[in-house]
């Protein structure tokens, strides 16, 4: 074997039934995808973000940044948290990335030594544990309560981190808020006592916020930014999901804090910016222009999230009608996760059932155990109305037959 | 300390001076960069390709790509090495990164386990060595051999994997062919015997090739491709240099190999790639039409490659008139990289040389140590002629009066 040890935890785990879904296309067959999170392919990023991308590239502006990111993004990141949550950032508590993605390596390689832990709860957005394993670190498991919403059982929690912090190095606790796969808003007293833990037992907070203006159905965010005070903490965020730009591929990371640790942070990320040289410059520009555009932003996501929440709100309905489901409702992002009662419908897991269901009704959802969460499924509410209703009546009549 | 272990290695040892020009130019003080390896700011990307990541753009092309990369991508790499090298690809043999920078992420990342070595040559490309160190492995260095214009000489390297194997789990030799900073075209002999010792040895072989196009002085580029027959290889390059797109930062690994090894690197970095999500989509429609319009692209290649070549030999020539200065004469990249008799200018070392030239003299340039060749200077030969001969005069005077 000539791969490292580590290279083993390279794997997106919820890509392995893409490969039957290809098969299914080339074979003829028409295949309904619920299962790509991209809102870029179903709302086209809005026309003055990519003016300014092309202006940009009309102005020449393909020449390497630099490594933190242009000025003008990070001013306007600075202006989007002051404007958002009150939160004065520095220049130097910024730095842009390639998505998510790249933040997360980042922060894992810059925090994790061999057999450190990080606290993440299932279910969880699916990098966040190869990005872990590849520092050769180790998530620490807790679960998100479905009986309280998806809410954190802060006494748990506070439980665990007794238990386990010195015999296991924890080093974060991750946060997903608003959350991929469940929708959820995190309260501010579960947040708030989430940071006194934090604070207690000396750990580093990370939230992943990526989507924390894709809210609805009246749900109020909070920012960890808005309640850490004093604990270091680490926001992840970017164009993808507010901005519809997946496709640019642009992340940031925000580390507010004064503290030593929060100091040691930025500088090391700033470092391994450096180290990669720079993030795609047209961009950059397009996303400096999409958050600070106030006016322009605020029609733009007004009009995307009324109609993101009207085709969750539809079809969380129609899967109510699903005697076999049970979903919290979501209030925030684009996915639904329902619980589904695998054995009524004679399935030993939802692996199987994701299959089956995409070869003999040709729709492709995710199984919940790619997000650590067996016996649920992720089903993206992103398609029109018309596509989901066909969708979702497959699913409800694909149960019914399984059950008999 | 919070920050793990191998958090250290994340430097990027080249940028040291940036800080100190940076304070002279807010101090009002004009400074002449000849430090910056960035085509983009001295030519301007060809209209062709930003036309055509406008009209990617314009199309609403602005989601998630496949994670290895766009048909059309793949589908133009794999034209350019039939036509150029008459190397037939497959598609999974093709992978597309952010940048060689993340290329070599997912290299080391995959191939190295801790203490692990590379073989790699002085001077070499900066990030190579952070990119292994983060990965744990450990850089076994050779160097190039100056007094034969940079050449590799294979005797020595055959004597030192004998010796080392074993003991240091040599795991790859990595070439930069054409060379960033002595701008050196490895001799097809050269290669060719390497190939033999990589075979002999069961190495892999990892070439740099991202100039291999910027090529001139009548030298001739050989790809690893076109000689490395059954050993395993991996060739890293992108659109940065040929195609003069820095910005977009479009890199892609290539593994044409059927051989065990090979198949299971493709197959890997594909994992890695899988891990990220995917790569900026505009900038990845852009490449393919700058590849696969070989009309556009011949023309654009040939007159920059053609106005490369007369700054490149202008300074050559200047720098030939500064009697402390001995410099091979680069045939391709943009770099001159002179070795510096420092005791006669009553220097210790680069680093010194260097500040102070830049304090007195306004002058950017960058220390060879950054390269791991102590007592030279890399100079960016890309400004136009009359601020080279500008600079170099200024370098030749500093010279002159530090002698006495």
């Amino acid at each position: 074997m000539v791969l490292s040890e580590r290279s083993k935890y390279a794997l997106n785990p919820i890509d392995e039934d893409n490969e039957l879904a290809e098969r299914l296309i080339k074979s003829g067959k028409k295949v309904i995808a619920l299962n790509r999170g991209d809102i870029s392919l179903y709302f086209p990023t809005p026309k003055y973000i990519e003016n300014a991308a092309i202006r940009a590239i009309k102005e020449n502006k393909t020449y390497y940044t630099r490594s933190s990111g242009i000025p003008e993004l990070i001013d306007a990141v600075k202006g989007r948290y002051k404007r958002m949550f009150n939160v004065k950032l520095k220049e130097e508590d910024i730095i842009t990335t390639q998505g998510v993605s790249e933040g997360l390596y980042f922060l894992n390689a810059s925090l994790l030594n061999p057999g450190n832990h990080a606290i993440i709860f299932r279910p969880y957005y699916t990098q966040y544990v190869p990005s872990i394993e590849l520092s050769e670190g180790k998530a620490y498991y807790l679960d998100y309560d479905e009986e309280r919403e998806w809410d954190i059982d802060t006494d748990e929690l506070e439980d665990h981190i007794k238990r386990m912090k010195e015999k296991r190095g924890i080093k974060y606790i991750m946060l997903t808020n608003p959350n991929n796969p469940t929708g959820t808003v995190l309260k501010k007293n579960t947040l708030e006592r989430i940071v006194d833990l934090a604070n207690e037992h000396k750990l580093i907070l990370v939230s992943d916020e990526i989507y924390d203006e894709v809210v609805y159905n009246k749900a109020k965010f909070t920012s960890v930014a808005q309640v850490a005070k004093g604990v270091p903490h680490v926001i992840l965020n970017g164009a993808s999901k507010n901005l519809d730009a997946t496709g640019f591929r642009i992340g940031f990371m925000i580390v507010p804090g004064e503290d030593k640790t929060s100091m040691e942070l930025k500088k090391k990320f700033a470092d391994f910016a450096g180290v990669r040289v720079s993030v795609n410059a047209p961009a950059q520009y397009a996303v400096a222009e999409a958050i600070s555009n106030t006016k322009e932003h605020r029609k733009a996501i007004g009009k995307m999230v009324g109609e993101i929440e009207g085709r969750v709100n539809f079809a969380f309905k129609l899967l109510g009608e699903n005697p076999y489901l049970q979903t919290v409702r979501p209030n925030s992002a684009y996915y639904i996760f329902p619980r589904i009662d695998l054995k009524s419908l004679n399935y030993n897991n939802d692996r199987e059932f994701v299959s089956e269901f995409l070869r003999e009704k040709l729709v492709q959802i995710t199984r919940g155990s790619g997000f650590g969460a067996r016996s649920h499924i992720r089903i993206v509410a992103l398609p029109a109305k018309p596509v989901l209703e066909e969708a979702i009546n497959r699913l409800n009549e694909f149960c019914e037959k399984k059950a008999r």
